[in-house]
């Protein structure tokens, strides 16, 4: 029962890429469980990555190691880290706060390390000694700063709506919003949902009934906007970073 | 030797879906061993998914779970089940008949389930409990009834013409019909196939030779459609569902 | 700690081709451990699929067998080979020289053979058992003779400028050429690089400062070149096979 790797990157699957990084971490934990979560985030889209392994890491077992390459500044002077929390351990570009270490020991990576290459190089080298048991701390300095990626949050407008975002749309055109459902008035029916000049009255329970779009609390617990039997994408001609709103109903 | 779980799904590979179930997976059965059968069902395409996973199941040992979750149902009144046949359990939403039992006791879930998520929610961790070696019983009570997937089935027509329609466009373009191959006169060279306004003349019996179109029986057993050194698909400008027919040859 | 299957085909992500291969695999080695490196080679693309397996095998650990099935024999004459180097096996139709074995032994395939898919029924197969430990010369008969794949070499032009191509562009849109890293003189700084109508001054160490194309030694040790926060193959309009120049620079 080896442990598990997760890996998430920008590499596609069109190239050797994510294989090279796997075959380093077999070398290293032949033990290893492999699990890709996502290798189709738009290049260098830290934010989406940052979404897609938030949908999918907390249904992994405790301990697993979350390795995420997706990295603008390749081969330039950002940090990698390792970040252990309660629940896992995230492998990855200086990016989201526990413990936190400076991968900076190059005992641990492959040598020589390439300047372009530095998941197959130090991360999959590293989170393969990781899933094999060294503590975080073996792998260099602690820190207690972090660069935190800023994720534009829903606020207030004067009028009393809530303003929020498309954070992701998903394989099925579904509309991901920044809305969590726990800030939405209690009182369901009587709001209403304003997207791409389309107004949608209500929550519903399920995407399975009925026709026309619909607004709801999906299973990531954020508002999502669907189109019954459609793509609300296609429909609503909108995209990532687009303009939601919600309001408490005229009644 | 942990279990084997396939997974067959409409959540294509942009999302961190498929690795949720994953992680639920490996959370209850650390053992099991996860084989992608395919993640880009056309959404909500039952009848692809049937085929898809037609042409793969049978190549897997005996007692693997087969985990099927294309699902225009969800969080709507329609069963979920687990199929036991001699040589493998499916667990899928209500579908195709020997053993079945509907997946009742919440008992194996996760809690709380999601309206919109069951394949996190309760396929997942049924496929799980199922692969340890629970019993099918144990997850609900027996039914004798099934949603048969309605797939139109080849007819003769008054001429004598055998009438069928294309099944499944592979990624080489090669067009998989709904006509076995067994259901073909026996003296393949006499036969000819109507198809996109073309008409080939006799039956080859591999890809790799000549030029221009060709009908051959695939490696399902199917009769195929298929472009020398090119995409049928493209060639003919033709679409899953469309008429494909067989006539004796006029020698 | 099973075996090391990796598998590269241009099956595809959309069928259940490689699925039924993975089960073939698994009937015979249930301890194997299925490590996919590519499915997305271009139809029949032999150069592309040598090309990305040549970015990812070293990186596995030592006695991995590598099948792959991109194959525009398949039921011609063409032989299937077992190819041992002291590193690794390769499974493949006949194609790149250390220990060759002719694959021609039905006793190790699966009954019947399919004319259209031996990937399943041949090459699955063959390389489970040879994961297993059966030596390749159990598999058929030793030859010395092997039809090499002919990938064009850089040359050099009477004008003294290095002439290569470019071999295979990323997910990234990245030009990774066929010239190697070592063939460039020394002097980085003086070189010139001229590909689509532009001229790039110099070798970059990085992907990540700056603006505009750049030259580099990329992570398979080839000269590259890159356009930074975008994409070099639709700025430049290029395809794979487009000529790449090296002159020495004008200084």
């Amino acid at each position: 029962m080896g442990a598990i790797i997760t890996l998430t990157t920008d590499f596609g699957l069109s190239d050797g890429y994510v294989a090279a990084m796997k075959g380093v971490v077999l070398g290293i934990n032949p033990e290893a469980r492999l699990v890709d979560i996502c290798h189709s985030i738009r290049p260098q889209d830290v934010s989406q990555a940052a979404f897609v392994l938030s949908t999918a890491w907390e249904y992994f077992p405790r301990r697993t190691v979350h390795l995420v390459v997706v990295d603008p500044g390749v081969g330039t002077e950002r940090k990698a880290i390792i970040l252990r929390t309660p629940a896992a351990d995230f492998v990855a570009p200086d990016g989201p706060g526990f413990k936190a270490v400076v991968i900076s020991r190059p005992v641990f990576w492959r040598s020589p390390v390439s300047t372009t290459f530095h998941g197959r190089d130090i991360f999959a080298p590293v989170a393969a000694h990781l899933s094999l048991g060294v503590p975080p701390e073996d792998f260099g300095e602690a820190i207690t700063s972090l660069t935190v990626l800023a994720v534009p949050q829903p606020y207030r407008a004067p009028d009393g709506r809530l303003i929020g975002h498309i954070r992701h749309i998903d394989n099925f055109g579904n509309l991901i919003t920044s809305i969590r459902g726990s800030e939405l008035p209690l009182k369901a029916r009587t709001i209403a949902v304003e997207v791409g000049n389309q107004a949608i009255s209500g929550l519903s329970r399920t995407y399975g009934t009925g026709e026309g779009l619909l607004a709801i609390i999906g299973s990531s617990g954020y508002l999502e906007i669907s189109l019954r039997g459609g793509d609300a994408r296609a429909f609503l001609r909108v995209e990532v970073g687009d303009e939601v709103m919600v309001k408490e109903g005229d009644r």
